[in-house]
């Protein structure tokens, strides 16, 4: 039996839940490995209403997949121009109007704060699928759940983050999210990208250990977990700047046959330049299978916050 | 036991159906609201075809969530570019190809005339879910409904339309909607978007009883339900004048306060600035209710047109 | 008990597979009758990804409506600009998120060899609703259904393919998969559009009969079948040269009235010009039957690629 109470609760932020309740989802998670496969009516009648106000192919499919796999139905958009926005409706009116279709909402969203807004009005469930320029906890989550699967723990390990640390949503959210947990914390970018002090202040003042490097062989044999990011060349005022750093920010079976046996590499995707294709053969690549975990947390905390699962 | 015959019948204009039968349709609505909250198996195997040759989420999201909470499934579109008429397919050809993939039609489609069309064509019902300038008739149908619900009955009520009563689609079908009723009507509307002469006696020479007025104010006091309705920038060939008549046609808690206490405002939303937020908190407001509804009666007319209830 | 094995394969082109793998398929889709009235829960739990990167209706909603009947769920978009292609991901790694969310792909894409190179790289089978200038092959195999449906058996048949010859996907694949049978082919053809050698060629040598023409008339009395495609007025430069042929392939009860009694008139759909409404009411018309059966096949193809017939 468990202690917990998920029924009825939003998933607007990572921080907004303890470690033990993220724990908690993810032996669910856990559970949800075999129902993947085989469908089940966990949720016969329930409906998702998928809100994306800003196309996300990867993420809503991933969310109503959970929903089917589960028994429930979907209804929703993919894109703003389809929906009411266009006609002037505030996302206020849309929620309310929302709440008397469906059990749950999973919202995207280009506003900052949109999805703690649509929480506070609707009287059903809440996820954030991201809003304005703030990553989607759920890709944290699942971030989280990817490492924990594959390392069997998430305390001790040493983890570094790579590429654009600065204007990057998702590394930033993660990082939040692993200071939760006992670890090293490693940082990869170049010096134009460097995470901002501020975060790492606050990472520190939870007691995280927090290393910056700008070059990934600098730490390539201590890391169990390497997290990839995209470097986007827009970032930068002066092309030949970019092209100097590009190299080194590309992962590739070379640089990964000088670090650990088991270091796993993980990525958000979609990927471009920086990880080779060629890492896909090897051991070290999680970033598909991380796609499959992101469906097994998603089942699990519609589940969870429908209170299907107690 | 019901003597009246739903199955297999399209839902085209609101004229085709007599008081008694939107009378059973809304006794069958009330049997939905459980069944809106915990889903049904009723309509299982069954398909409906959304097609919206125009977007509207609203009532996109209603008609695919109604089908879903009776256990159906949904097909369709929301928007014209992704179907074939990109390629010059007349919509006769598209109702006869789809027919073949569904048991019921929901259609919007720009061009008037077009849901008797498709009806006319289609071996499976079709329900209109707005054609060309003439507004939706399961609109109508869910403000009738709405009204039945929170007052107990339709007859002997007086009842105020409000705004642009000229161009406004939804007043004008609503009218003739309450036009199968007794009641007493009240229309409150700017001098430039009064409602036009022949629909005033197209309502008095069915016995209705119809007073003009152009403020609220005249006639706050002794009406029990209130629709408003938006008044469009663009209807005013001059800026000041629009300036000038917009405040009176805005709704808020002072105005309210005049009236009778259990006065129901309604609005077919979205809405933008003839409805204040503030409004909202009262126990006037039914408009987001209204949607709820709107579900009700939409789950109702796919479980009786299918010929899953008698 | 069948000897053939569907289960986990893919369907990409219809060469791969044997007229007693395409006959066995025809006799499910037959069975497939009655469940595509009733519904079924054959699939349940499974999930079809429908990945649209062209838009097409007729052939994405009749896949959702095949796979819905069987009782399973659907994913997907019906164009490109909501998917993650326009953040520059490769059409291979779609295809492995994808894998994780669902139980079989429909795929379309404007890329030549985008099915094969998905059908690779999947764990999953994957279905080819078109790549590139290769028409599906969904619906060749559709087209052969209702030829045999229609007319009891394929062989021995005078099949009459008529239109653009040259450029047309359709009627080239049509030929292809009419080869594994033993007709008589009669192409009917402008000069500037006539189907090319080498595909003449391709046919004649697996012991095709092959005749030419460039005017319907020249043949009606001896045709079994007319399959009528469409000529684009693109494809003339010179548009005095496309009015002059334009009558001459357009299909009407006059025509018809010349030929046998039993001709069978089928089109892929959409028709323009060159498939007269009036030919609708005789007894010729079964283009629109042919969208029924292409339900049928494509519900036979997806429970059998899935397992759930052996």
């Amino acid at each position: 039996m468990s202690s917990f109470n998920f029924e009825g609760r939003d998933f607007i932020d990572i921080k907004d839940y303890t470690r033990e309740e993220l724990e908690y989802i993810f032996k669910i998670a856990n559970r949800m490995e075999t129902i993947a496969k085989t469908g089940s009516s966990l949720l016969r009648g329930k409906i998702l209403a998928s809100l994306f106000f800003e196309p996300s192919t990867r993420t809503r499919l991933s969310f109503e997949s959970a929903m089917l796999r589960l028994g429930g139905g979907v209804i929703g958009f993919a894109e703003p121009s389809v929906s009411s926005v266009a006609k002037g409706e505030t996302l206020a009116d849309t929620v309310r109007v929302v709440e008397n279709y469906a059990d749950i909402i999973v919202l995207r969203h280009p506003m900052e704060g949109a999805a703690k807004l649509a929480a506070d009005l609707a009287s059903i469930p809440v996820i954030n699928a991201g809003s304005g320029t703030m990553s989607h906890p759920t890709q944290a989550l699942l971030d989280l759940y990817t490492i924990w699967r594959e390392k069997g723990k998430i305390d001790g390990l040493t983890i570094a983050l790579m590429g654009d640390l600065k204007y990057g949503r998702t590394v930033k959210s993660l990082a939040y999210a692993l200071s939760k947990f006992n670890i090293s914390l490693v940082l990869v970018a170049p010096p134009q990208l460097k995470m901002r002090r501020e975060v790492i202040e606050d990472l520190k003042s939870v007691g995280m250990e927090v290393k910056e490097v700008t070059s990934l062989e600098e730490v390539i044999r201590e890391i169990d977990v390497l997290y990839v990011t995209r470097i986007q060349k827009e970032r930068f005022p002066d092309l030949s700047e970019y092209e100097q750093v590009r190299g080194s920010y590309r992962v590739d079976p070379s640089i990964l046959s000088l670090g650990k046996s088991d270091l796993i590499v993980m990525h958000p995707l979609p990927r471009v330049d920086e990880l080779s294709p060629e890492v896909d053969k090897t051991r070290h690549a999680k970033y598909f299978k991380q796609t499959w975990y992101g469906l097994l947390v998603r089942m699990a905390l519609l589940a969870l916050l429908l209170g299907a699962i107690k």
